[in-house]
C-alpha cells in the first residue's frame, strides 16, 4: 500500500491508468465501440468503484475508502475537499481543455461560411429539440434532485443532450461510400455547426447559473453576479475573445512567415489556449472550456500551419492527458453504491429523449429541405451518435463552481449510457437505413460541402488517433 | 493578484512560465548560448528572486513571499513544506524524468560494445577526475555547510561536476566539418559512455547518502537503511532493472512486429519508464532518474522504432514539461537574498576545477593514447561543455529525500554557473585550438566510432530541438 503524495507516486499512477486505458482502449475498439469508453471502463476497473466497493481491494483508491476500512487500495490518493485528487483533476482538466482546444483548432471559419442553409438549421434544430425535450422530462423528477425547484439543473440535463459527435456516422458512412454524397456533406457540416451553436449555449446557461450564487456584496464581482451583468459579461467575452482573436491570428500569420512549421507555433498556441481558458472563467465567469475552443478556432482562422498545431498538441493529448480525463470519470465519478433506481429510470428515459430529440429535429428540418423520409431519418440518426463533449458538457456543469446548481456527479452514468447506447445504435441503424432497396439522391456533393468535409481535420484527427 | 488553487489557474502560469521560457530561449538562442540558461533565466524573470526582492512585484510569487509583504506577485502559488510549489513540481519532475528517459533511448548499448578503448578510459577519467577535485574543493568549506563533516555533501558537488554535454561541442565540430574524424567520433563516444558511468556514480552515492538517513527501526525499511542493504539493493536494482527489461523488449518488438508505429508504442514507452522510476526510488532506494535512463537504454535495445517512440515523447518533453524543470529551477530554487560571499568564492573555484579536471582527466588519457598535444587538449576542452543533466544531477542532490546529507538549494547557482561559463569557453577554445595551423591528424572515422556518430539519435534529437 503506498500513500502517493508526491511526484514519484503520482507518475505511478499516471502510468496504472495509461496501461489500462490503452488496453481497455484497444479492447473497445475491436468490439467496435467508441474507444473513449473503453478508457473510462478503465477507470472504473482500476478505481474503487467496483473492485473497491465489491471486492475490497482496488488498484487506486482514495484516502476516505481506504481510512474508513471500506476497501484496500495499492495506491492511496489524498482527497480534495471536492472529491476527486487535485494532482489527478488537473491533468484531467488539462486534457479536457486540450481535447476542446483541438475541436476549434478542427472547425473552420471559412468553410462555415459557405455551408448551406439546411445544415445550419438541422444543427439549431439538433441543438433545440434535445435540450427542450431534456429540460421537460427532468421537470418531474424532484425526488433526484431535479425538478421545478431546481431549473437551471435541469437545463443542464438538456444541455448535456445537445452534442454531437459524427466520427461514428463518418466512419459508418466513409465504409458505404456515402460520405461525398449531398447528404454527407451536409451531415457533416451541420455537427461542425451543432458544436459551435451547443458551446454557445453551454456559456450562457452556466453563466447564468453561476450568476445566480454570487456572494459577493459589492464592487465587480458583485455586479458579475447580477443576472444583467453576466449577460454583460457573456457579450463582453465574445467580444474580447473575438477581438484579441484578430490580434493574435495575425501574429500567427507573422510567426508563421517567418518560420514555418517550428516549435515554436505549438508552444505559443498552447499558451494561448491556456489564458484564453482561463480568461474566459476568471475574468468574464464564462465556462473555461469555451475559451479552450474559441481559442483554437481563432488559431485555425489564423495560420496554415495549424494542422501541424494540431498534430503537436494532439501527441500530448493522446500520450498522457486524455486518457487522464476519461479514466478520471470512472475513478472519481462514477459510483455505483449511491445509485438509485430513479436515476437509473430517469437516466434510461433522458438517453432515449435525447436520441429520438436528434431524429426528430434534425430529421424534421432535413425534411424541410425536400430529403426523403428515408433520407431524413439518416440525417438524424446521423447527427444522433454523442462522444467525448458530452462528456467534457456533463464535467463542467458537475462542477462545485457552479454551487448548488450544479448536477449531482451520478449524472455521469446518464452521459457515458447515451454515448454508449447512440455508439451502438447510430451504425446499426445508419446501415440499415442504407441498406433498403429504395435509390437514394445519390449526386455529386455540392462544392461548398464537399470542400468542408475533404479540409474537415477532424477526420483528420480521426485516422491519426485510430494508429493506436 | 490571483491566488492560484485550482486547474484553471496552475493553466495560467504554466502559459505565462512556457511564454517566458520560449522568448528566452529564442534570445539565447540568438547569442549562441545553450537555450536552457534561457530557461532558467526566464524562470528568474518571472520568479520572485530578482523582481520580487528587489522591486516588490513578481509575475509568480510564494504565500509566504507575498504574505509577509516582502512581495506583490501577480499570481500567488501555495508552498510546499519543503519548498516550491507541490504541482510546478510534479511537472518539473515528469521534465526531469522525461529527459533522462531520452537521454537513455538515444543511447545505443550496441555500438557502444564497438567503442574504442579510447572513449571508454577518456569517460572514465572524465568522471573521476572532476569527482575527486569536487570532493576536495569542498573539504575545505565547512562555513557553507560542506566540509569534512559533512563528506556526503561533498561528495555529492563532485558528482555534479561528472556530467557532460556534447551537444555545444558536437555542433563546434560540425561547424568545422571535424565530426567525423577519429578525434571527434572518440569524443562525441566518450561522452556517451561519460553519461552511463556518471548515473552509475550517482545511484551509488545517493544511495549510500539515504542510508545514513533512514530512522526505520526494523523489517526492510532497516534492512534498506543498512550500508550493506543499501549496497544489496543497489546490486538488486541493476540485475533485476536488465532482466525486466529483456522481458519488455521482447515484448515491444513483438508489438512493433504486429503494428509498427501506432500509438500504443510511445505510451507503454512511456508507462515502462514512469515505473522504472517509480520502482527505482521506492522499492529499491537508487535515484528515479537511474530509472528513468535504464528504462530508455533497455527500450533503446528493445526496437526500432525508439526514435518514433523518442520524437512523441520528446514533444511533450518540449511543449510542456522540461521548460517547467528549467523555468522551475529559476523560480524556485535559485535565491540572491541567502547567497553570501563564500558561496560565490566556492561556486567559482569549484567551477574552475570542473573544466580544468575535464582537460586534465580526459586530455591526459587521450594524450596516453598517442594523440597529440593540441588534439588532446581538443578532447579535455571538448568533454568540458555541461548541460541540463548536470542541473538534473543537482537536483537530485539537493532533493529533501537525500536528509541532513541533501545540498542546499545555493549550489544550484553553482551549477548554472559551471553551465553559462562552459558553453561560453568550450566553442571560443575549441576554434582557437583547431585554428592553429599545425595539421591535424584528420584521418577517416574509426569504422565503429563513425557509426556511433552517424547513428547517435542524440544528435537528431538536437536537430530537432533546433527547430525552435
Amino acid at each position: 500500500m503506498f500513500f502517493v503524495d508526491d511526484a514519484l507516486g503520482y507518475m505511478a499512477v499516471i502510468a496504472i491508468i495509461l496501461v489500462f486505458t490503452k488496453l481497455f482502449g484497444l479492447l473497445f475498439r475491436k468490439i467496435k465501440l467508441p474507444e473513449v469508453l473503453g478508457y473510462i471502463i478503465a477507470g472504473l476497473f482500476i478505481g474503487p468503484a467496483i473492485f473497491g466497493e465489491f471486492c475490497g481491494f482496488a488498484l487506486i483508491g482514495f484516502e476516505s475508502g481506504a481510512a474508513d476500512g471500506t476497501y484496500k487500495a495499492l495506491f492511496v490518493l489524498e482527497e480534495a475537499a471536492d472529491g476527486g485528487n487535485e494532482v489527478i483533476s488537473i491533468f484531467s482538466k488539462i486534457g479536457v481543455i486540450l481535447i476542446m482546444f483541438s475541436v476549434g483548432l478542427e472547425t473552420d471559419l471559412k468553410q462555415l461560411k459557405n455551408t448551406g442553409l439546411a445544415s445550419i438549421l438541422i444543427a439549431c434544430a439538433g441543438v433545440a429539440v434535445p435540450l427542450l425535450l431534456g429540460f421537460l422530462i427532468s421537470l418531474p423528477f424532484g425526488s433526484i434532485g431535479l425538478g421545478t425547484e431546481h431549473i437551471y439543473r435541469c437545463i443542464f440535463i438538456g444541455t448535456i443532450l445537445t452534442a454531437t459527435s459524427v466520427a461514428i456516422t463518418v466512419s459508418v458512412l466513409k465504409e458505404m461510400g456515402k460520405v461525398t454524397t449531398k447528404l454527407g456533406t451536409t451531415i457533416v457540416s451541420a455537427a461542425v455547426i451543432d458544436d459551435v451553436i451547443g458551446i454557445v449555449v453551454l456559456s450562457i446557461v452556466t453563466s447564468l447559473a453561476k450568476s445566480g450564487t454570487s456572494t459577493a456584496e459589492n464592487g465587480f464581482e458583485a455586479f458579475k453576479g447580477t443576472i444583467y451583468g453576466t449577460i454583460i459579461m457573456i457579450v463582453a467575452f465574445f467580444i474580447v475573445a473575438v477581438a484579441v482573436g484578430f490580434g493574435v491570428s495575425k501574429l500567427f500569420r507573422w510567426m508563421e512567415k517567418k518560420r514555418p512549421n517550428t516549435h515554436r507555433l505549438p508552444v505559443f498556441s498552447l499558451v494561448v489556449c491556456f489564458l484564453y481558458s482561463w480568461a474566459a472563467e476568471e475574468i468574464f465567469g464564462v465556462a473555461d472550456i469555451t475559451g479552450a475552443f474559441i481559442a483554437g478556432v481563432a488559431l485555425a482562422t489564423a495560420h496554415k500551419s495549424s494542422e501541424y498545431t494540431d498534430t503537436k498538441i494532439s501527441v500530448s493529448s493522446y500520450l498522457l492527458f486524455a486518457p487522464m480525463f476519461f479514466a478520471n470519470i470512472g475513478i472519481s465519478y462514477i459510483t455505483f453504491s449511491g445509485v438509485s433506481g430513479s436515476i437509473i429510470l430517469f437516466a434510461f428515459l433522458a438517453v432515449l429523449l435525447g436520441l429520438i430529440g436528434k431524429i426528430i429535429g434534425c430529421g424534421g428540418v432535413a425534411k424541410c429541405f425536400k430529403y426523403s423520409w428515408r433520407e431524413s431519418t439518416i440525417a438524424g440518426v446521423g447527427m444522433m451518435a454523442r462522444g467525448e463533449v458530452a462528456l467534457i458538457v456533463t464535467q463542467t456543469v458537475i462542477d462545485s463552481s457552479l454551487g448548488e446548481n450544479a448536477l449531482g456527479s451520478e449524472f455521469m452514468l446518464m452521459t457515458v449510457l447515451l454515448i454508449l447506447i447512440s455508439s451502438i445504435l447510430t451504425p446499426i441503424l445508419l446501415k440499415v437505413l442504407y441498406k433498403k432497396d429504395l435509390p437514394l439522391q445519390n449526386g455529386p456533393a455540392q462544392s461548398t460541402g464537399g470542400e468542408v468535409l475533404a479540409d474537415e481535420p477532424a477526420d483528420n484527427g480521426q485516422t491519426a488517433e485510430s494508429q493506436t
